[in-house]
């Protein structure tokens, strides 16, 4: 069905598992799916600067189209294949916009996630502060407190931007559900809790689950005091 | 024409810039322009969290619907408005794609900026290092080489997804327009020189050009050792 696509990847990455997800939604199973690891060796491979100058992983291909982005990717697959799979963009203009506005604070959202959770990986040894973890996290308690207020406007059993299942909810689920595996509670958060258990039992969501994370169910405890 | 919009900007921010720039394009002048100060008192004014509750501008507002990031917008704007003013997203799959694509990494380019010319508003200061600026400096300067070699390829006069402007174009050139208003040299970036002096000139860029630029004409040369 979709032996024209290559989409290369790698276990736990939000950013795949956003294109993921759209390519299941789409009815787009069957492409050509390379997990890499996330050593130097494979990611910076000839492989992936083939597709991806930037040498990263999601590296999205659709015949000869090219597009790594993974918001782009997304996008991308919703025009090309509207009409099949689930209609991700909603008619209703009320909806469409919330889906728009919701979509580009989860950017937001993710970059307060990485900036505790790869701390480390961002910010070189010498170079790390006690404080700005802790501010970092500051930062982070602040926007989950938002998006649990969002959550709480919507309504119990709601998806992103309302009734349906939209764009907002295949690219922020990967952050939220990041969230828990790296161990926020559910109980401080009841209604990020509330939505990634409604969310983790969706079809294209447990298709795509990350594979490392099936083989080790336990998490991280980064986020426990958050 | 545009009597039931409202934005909430700051004179120079790029993503309150590329909101106006959109309004442009769609033909939507007339809306109620509000341009508030960057001081505390006006940013973080109850006017702004009515309609962000982030505190931030751009804050949009159409009738009663809200969409206050600068992308969201921009997509919401292209969607509710179709055949009005010009057509943001083009019909051919090439260049849609490469739009999307470039949009997107539009938002790292943006990261490794503001990375540079903001570290002192991002980083309180006793956490500033000059390891950190260097790094960041030289991130800068990899993306800045990797954009001269997009708008290689494109070809000279050309928009960054090709022939047509696009939302590529709408949510990037603030970008662009600001690396130079902060001293970078159209020598040692003449892609990006010339696709600065290409777009200047557009009348919806020309419109919305930040007003205290006008006023003083002289930047800061934060980035002329790039």
């Amino acid at each position: 069905m979709a032996k024209n696509m290559t989409l290369l990847w790698g276990s736990g990455s939000p950013p795949c598992w956003r294109v993921m997800i759209a390519l299941e939604e789409k009815g787009l199973q069957g492409y050509n799916s390379r997990l890499l690891s996330f050593d130097k060796e494979e990611i910076k491979s000839q492989e992936v600067f083939n597709i991806n100058p930037r040498g990263q992983v999601p590296s999205f291909k659709h015949g000869d189209v090219i597009v790594n982005e993974s918001y782009a990717a997304c996008f991308y697959l919703e025009s090309q294949f509207k009409s099949q799979g689930t209609k991700l963009i909603p008619d209703s203009t009320e909806e469409q916009a919330l889906m728009y506005q919701r979509m580009f604070e989860g950017l937001t959202f993710y970059d307060k996630l990485t900036a505790v959770i790869f701390y480390e990986y961002y910010v070189p040894e010498d170079e790390r502060l006690a404080s700005a973890v802790k501010r970092h996290k500051e930062a982070l308690s602040a926007e989950l407190k938002l998006w649990e207020g969002y959550l709480h406007k919507t309504g119990s059993g709601s998806n992103l931007a309302g009734k349906s299942f939209t764009l907002a909810d295949v690219v922020i689920f990967p952050t939220v559900a990041t969230l828990f595996r790296f161990g926020l509670s559910e109980k401080r958060y009841p209604r990020l809790g509330e939505y990634y258990a409604l969310l983790r039992e969706r079809p294209s969501i447990k298709a795509s689950w990350p594979p490392h994370w099936l083989e080790n169910t336990k998490g991280q405890d980064t986020l426990n005091d958050i």
